[in-house]
């Protein structure tokens, strides 16, 4: 037993470090989890038509106008690192990464804040550098950076990046909007964001120009802010970004919506090479992988033809590669109708199938 | 000379640590300067009322609708120690230095994201706190949280906050609308939060009651929501929050309205027991001690008696401290139309009385 006096202070808060499960144990994911519970027994919900728990909350500032929100953080030693890349691109992949959560609710990128956390050690040049590919990035995505903060830190860099985006009412892409029956598309090319990593933490021997094509996956994502923007077009409800891989953001589409999915294998959209390279990885690297910050939609597949036919020359090709189902749970077929695959073993340990 | 090779990369690029000033060397505030400017250059002016340069940016999201917006970190080792404070604490305390720079703007906080960067050793109840703290705090000035993120960080706990406040078009309270000859009144007392840090990293012998008064305006400060809307409510135009001390804000609002100004020692609300405990240090305390978080406004003379007479009796009082005039720069008097005073000798080495 602790004593009272050392672990609670006048009145009668919790002082840190009491004891307990560490961050490190219980995962951020569910971390996350649990931070957006208490926001929502706060009262989240009520100045919001969608609360926390999609890729981004949507608040109907005025009639006529919601605005879709989102923060995310990219960290020196988790996120990059500093031999990997040059300060431009932490700035444009930040940026990228914040407004991803937009491309996946269908909205505008309209503004953003950053706030970066420095060592004093810092060079002042390579702060203004990491600014400055944020704001050249956004003005790319149609968005403009409105403010932030600077603060010294005794530890690495870190780049918070909060986004606001507009959408028309009620057209905001929710992952609660499937259906059993509906198809699930994916956008570009899966997986090239894991292969890049592994050349960077693993030496993978990748030969260009499939070399340079995932390092670029890696270190210089693109939001689909066109894409998303075309789904909501085209009558699309659901959709999210696939910043945690298939497997995970599926997942999440198909709790929010209380339905089952089954993925087929031979259908996934990846690099020629990356079978190649990655041997019996592969699948590991295109489902598993996250960071490929594409997108992934549920479709009615009575739109489906209207959506393939409507789909612009202009944007990255969109690709069946699964179906919404009553369940139970997430399965890997070879192909539509075809064998059932088992999870890759690293993936299993993270991902029950039922 | 360094090779351009090991300096850039193959896109030109400049790479991380090539040399030249650093952070400690520039200064956050001047660092916040170059940033914003770089920002104002990629077109962060074309979406805004208000670009980033005041307390926060203010966005015309729809006709009738301005929404203010500000984002503000508070980081371990820097703006807080763990053996101070409890994670309730500095939850409450990152929404109140955020939503502070809302009251700066006259605007009502209507949500707020948080990004928590934790070690991974970092205790989950403690995380969990700060969010049960955070998100309590926002309820209590009538706002919530909308989401956010969590990430590692081989470092300090960072809590990232921004936030969205609205106000009635063209009423934000702006630094650029003082005008030579508007009397300068700030909220409540000056110095208490300057006063408790020194209890906490020097051990002033500060006795109850202003010890507790003084680490409470220290470690739980609160935001001046309240008295931000009643000033737009009875037709001031010109206010900022004191983040950072009487003579940088109000060197921000004379910069900013082009114009100069002069405070009044002897007219500075202060509690008694300032000068007893700090000696000749009380003036240092008062006027360059940031994070007591009042408004500091400038308010024209023949509208003056309407404020005072209209200012509720549930807010924290208001103070005549000093008058906006032609310049140059910011000078301390003993009272109004007495004689010259000094800067304190710390302070003269960060401001050039003219």
């Amino acid at each position: 037993m602790m004593s009272a006096t050392r672990e609670t202070n006048s009145a009668g808060f919790r002082r840190f470090d009491a004891g307990g499960a560490t961050l490190e144990q219980l995962g951020e994911a569910e971390l996350l989890r649990r931070l957006t519970s208490i926001a929502l027994e706060a009262g989240a919900g009520a100045e919001l038509v969608l609360p926390a728990g999609d890729d981004a909350a949507v608040w109907r500032v005025a009639a006529g106008m919601d605005v879709v929100l989102s923060q995310d953080a990219i960290v020196e030693g988790e996120d990059f690192r500093r031999g990997w890349t040059d300060p431009e691109e932490v700035g444009e992949r930040a940026l990228h990464v914040a407004i991803s959560d937009l491309a996946g609710m269908g909205a505008q990128p309209r503004l953003g804040m950053v706030t970066l956390c420095a060592s004093p050690a810092t060079q002042v040049e390579d702060l203004l550098a990491v600014q400055r590919g944020l704001c050249g990035a956004a003005l790319g995505a149609g968005c403009r950076v409105a403010g932030g903060d600077v603060s010294a830190i005794q530890g690495p860099l870190v780049v918070d990046v909060s986004v606001l985006g507009t959408v028309p009412p009620d057209r905001a892409l929710r992952r609660d909007r499937g259906r059993p029956g509906d198809l699930l598309v994916v956008t570009g090319h899966l997986g090239g964001a894991a292969a890049g990593l592994r050349i960077l933490t693993e030496d993978l021997p990748a030969t260009p120009p499939a070399r340079e094509r995932w390092l670029a996956r890696q270190l210089r994502p693109t939001a689909r802010i066109a894409e998303g923007l075309a789904l909501t077009e085209l009558g699309v409800a659901c959709a999210g970004d696939l910043s945690d891989g298939l497997l995970v953001d599926v997942g999440r589409i198909i709790e929010a919506s209380r339905c089952g999915a089954e993925l087929w294998v031979e259908s996934l959209p990846v690099d020629a090479e990356l079978p190649q390279v990655l041997g019996d990885r592969w699948l590991e690297a295109a489902i598993g992988g996250g960071e490929d910050f594409e997108l992934v939609a549920a479709v009615a597949p009575e739109r489906l033809p209207a959506v393939l036919d409507g789909w612009g020359a202009d944007l990255v090709p969109l690709q069946v590669v699964g179906r919404l189902d009553l369940g139970p749970g997430l399965r890997l077929r070879d192909r539509e109708g075809g064998a059932a695959v088992p999870l890759p073993p690293i993936l299993s340990r993270h991902f029950r199938q039922p």
